[in-house]
């Protein structure tokens, strides 16, 4: 649903009256195609969608967000993903991610977390295992993301603290966490819808992921990823007295 | 020579003894090898390459960077590119940008610019025809070029006339532009080796790039690119009175 719109001329929506915020109609026919499978699979799951909101009541949930990074897909950057979390009692504990057009899987279920390229094996996700902040490749989606006068310091802070910067990557930089190419990952404001499916499979991957104030994310919120515990740690700390 | 050594550990030095600037492996054996293959076809003329320096003296110059985009590269993320531009009396009229992990090739010879696929067959390259400046996707590798004080307002007046703006692409930006993906892409302080391969690539497909005081790019400086005549126009009067 979503591969066939892609580097097309499609309609693009705003979703909010106030600011651009495209939906696409392969936002909206992907998670209509992934909740039916879900409901066919398993009627009694609740689901939680970007797109179409809430359903169902149970200790099962899954989380979808049918393209991650809308703003990179309809500029034709192929860094967004299809993300399906699943999560129990509230904590994620698998999850995809899929990026089609390069033919790109992430996949983590309990005790495994792995990649494969379409044709290909899967192999292990395994973080790059950094400890040192300083030695860090840190990933934001947009620096204009911690424009506000209270994050403005936290991202600056980030910044000066770490090796190298990019921007620009949606889910795409929890997944190279995950598979060991860049070793921290923060962005404020996360929806759960964004982030549930990358918990696993960072921390299957040996990563650690977590909010500002040390809970778990899978609800969303402020979020950082680090390639170890350690590196999360000073991540944390770094970012709350900053 | 590039992708054996993308997403793995790679030896990562220091091109300056101040600041990071990472140049692997990939970029001195990739360039070592297209020069190789000039020299044998092409013994008379010029190259400039970003890793080995200038060689010969003729009015054709092929203009290479190895990996355009190094910071992608050794962060996982597969936005680099491979650029070999070829100018005839200092002005880009062929050019190729590869990116082999994805499998795509824009090329650009007087006349023609196409997009292809690994196994897919070559289409022609066709900017969005864009004009208007407040519809636009506009790319920069980051806002943090604009740092200095004289070029802060100019991305500033950039990004609040325009639609969308898009973080972290190198030359896949350009790419992305010749292609119809995005509108507008605006880089200062750039190299010959950063913009000569994108020149043709984006005038052959109907767009338009100069350098901000309206020369030709192919020399390198502070660049933009637009999806037509009209709109590079329309951000070049911006830029210049920001």
């Amino acid at each position: 649903m979503t591969l066939p719109l892609f580097r097309t001329t499609l309609a693009v929506d705003n979703k909010y009256t106030i600011g651009f915020d495209p939906v696409t109609e392969a936002d909206r026919g992907a998670e209509t195609a992934i909740r039916a499978v879900i409901a066919e699979h398993f009627p009694d799951h609740a689901i939680i969608g970007e797109e179409w909101g809430s359903s169902g009541d149970s200790p099962f949930t899954w989380i979808i967000d049918p393209v991650d990074g809308t703003r990179a897909f309809i500029s034709g950057a192929p860094v967004w993903g299809t993300l399906i979390g699943f999560a129990y009692e509230g904590v994620a504990i698998a999850g995809l991610m899929s990026q089609p057009f390069i033919g790109e899987t992430f996949l983590a279920v309990p005790g495994r977390s792995t990649y494969r390229r379409d044709g290909g094996a899967a192999q292990a996700n395994c973080t790059s295992g950094l400890v040192d902040l300083a030695a860090a490749r840190v990933f934001t989606t947009t620096p204009a993301l911690f424009r506000a006068p209270e994050l403005a310091p936290k991202w600056q802070a980030i910044e000066a603290a770490t090796r190298l910067q990019r921007f620009g990557m949606d889910c795409y930089g929890y997944a190279l966490l995950a598979a060991g190419h860049a070793d921290l990952v923060i962005e404020p404001a996360l929806n759960t819808y964004d982030i549930a499916a990358l918990v696993p499979i960072i921390r299957e991957a040996g990563g650690a992921i977590a909010c500002w104030d040390g809970t778990d994310p899978t609800p969303g919120g402020n979020v950082i990823a680090a390639a170890t515990p350690a590196l999360l740690e000073k991540a944390l700390i770094l970012v709350n007295a900053s």
